[in-house]
């Protein structure tokens, strides 16, 4: 059963301010606590129903973890889903500290100023599929564990690093030998240039782009250019959507690592 | 001015069954309604701010076009958007029949039964950065004119044509020339197999994939391989969001038409 002050809590967390007090955010369903389960994150405490419970909890890790018997009812008063799930968790906010260190010799994505929380769960699931080993955000991307954004991921919140940090800073401390690769429209054809299989790709915000702060780093200017053979004075659509840029960005430089086609 | 009757009207199109039977639909923000303005739709009215129609309605085509100046305020009363724009289109629904032999030498994206209205909506945009001739839906996929699909195809509405069709019907009518391309996990690694320069791709439901009776039809199994290094039960995600898996083989397919590297 749920308390009054449970729901008061849970659905508190629906707010970034109450998630950076209390250093906890919702998950919901089944997979996405599953794989929460399976990884670093420490879950708080599991909400579900009767039958979640007695079809999952013998995987359960032994530890102090607790579970509360829930009805779908009470489900439904704190669910941030348009149809709540059979399973609520509360989750530890891990700290979370970038080592530059770590990121030689991989991919990593570093997104400045994604603002549509589907985008960035987007971006995190692409991420998990394409092995780009983290995720870096600038400060002012929409919040990692605003429900939307975990929900978007599919569970790959659960095995993605993401950290928040200031892009400029960040960028400047990494070493020369790094590539920085930022999409442009002046760019090079991304499909016909050299790409290194480690380095830096920037993804810029929905309708601005990479801003002029973050762009002054990049070392290789990349475009993935449009097939459309429309004309007129709207031949074809202005841009792709972020998260679909990261997915032919992505996809490209993965695939330049297996072979040559 | 907007009357009483005009905000009930507007608000009515924001459902299926009104916009079938009125065979009018609402467009919202100044760069969809100036790409409708420039494609074959037919704008039946246009509601727009006088700032608007200063800077724009000199570049209006001549016609019976309606124009009316309505406030912001009268604007946020008929907005299917969080933040309304400036501008607000009654649109024609216009008649769409496929023509299957305007298909033979295109791309052809097919799909089986999409629900997110940002799918479709990505769908369409990735479909007319790629060039890609028609889109053509399953009975069962979201409807084109619902004003979250509208408003996620960023404008790309008014230059990729898109029908609904039965899809066993559609396909068992096409020439056998025609590669089916279908995405599914025991499929050939896209990146290293020989793709045609037109046919057919097919991108399935969001959780169930590409349905029976349409799998049949498919002559080429393809897969997106994962990169994922991750190991353990749940290694990775399992599987891509649908309109990044159509971002990922529209690109696949598309540079293969440029050049080999």
């Amino acid at each position: 059963m749920l308390s009054r002050n449970q729901v008061r809590h849970i659905n508190s967390l629906k707010l970034k301010k109450q998630r950076e007090k209390h250093l906890q955010f919702i998950a919901e369903g089944s997979k996405l606590v599953l794989d929460l389960l399976e990884s670093d994150y420490r879950i708080c405490e599991i909400f579900a129903t009767g039958d979640w419970i007695e079809s999952h909890a013998s995987g359960f890790p032994s530890g102090n973890l607790i579970l509360t018997t829930v009805t779908d009812d009470e489900l439904s008063r704190v669910t941030a889903l348009t149809t709540p799930g059979q399973v609520l968790a509360i989750v530890s906010i891990p700290e979370a500290k970038i080592n530059p260190g770590s990121l030689a010799g991989t991919l990593t994505l570093v997104l400045d100023d994604i603002r549509d929380p589907g985008n960035l769960g987007t971006i995190i699931r692409i991420a998990d599929w394409f092995g780009i080993n983290a995720v870096i955000c600038s400060e002012t991307t929409v919040d990692l564990y605003n429900p939307k954004v975990v929900q978007a991921t599919m569970g790959s919140i659960a095995r993605v690093p993401v950290y928040y940090t200031n892009l400029a800073d960040f960028l400047s401390g990494l070493p020369s030998s790094l590539n920085i690769y930022g999409s442009f429209l002046e760019g090079g054809n991304i499909y016909d240039m050299a790409l290194e299989s480690h380095g830096i790709i920037i993804i810029g915000n929905e309708s601005k782009g990479i801003s002029d702060d973050v762009a002054k780093f990049v070392t290789n200017r990349v475009h993935i250019p449009s097939f459309s053979t429309g004309k007129g004075s709207a031949p074809h659509a202005e841009s792709l959507n972020a998260s679909v840029a990261a997915a032919v960005l992505c996809s490209e430089f993965k695939r330049r690592t297996i072979q040559i086609l």
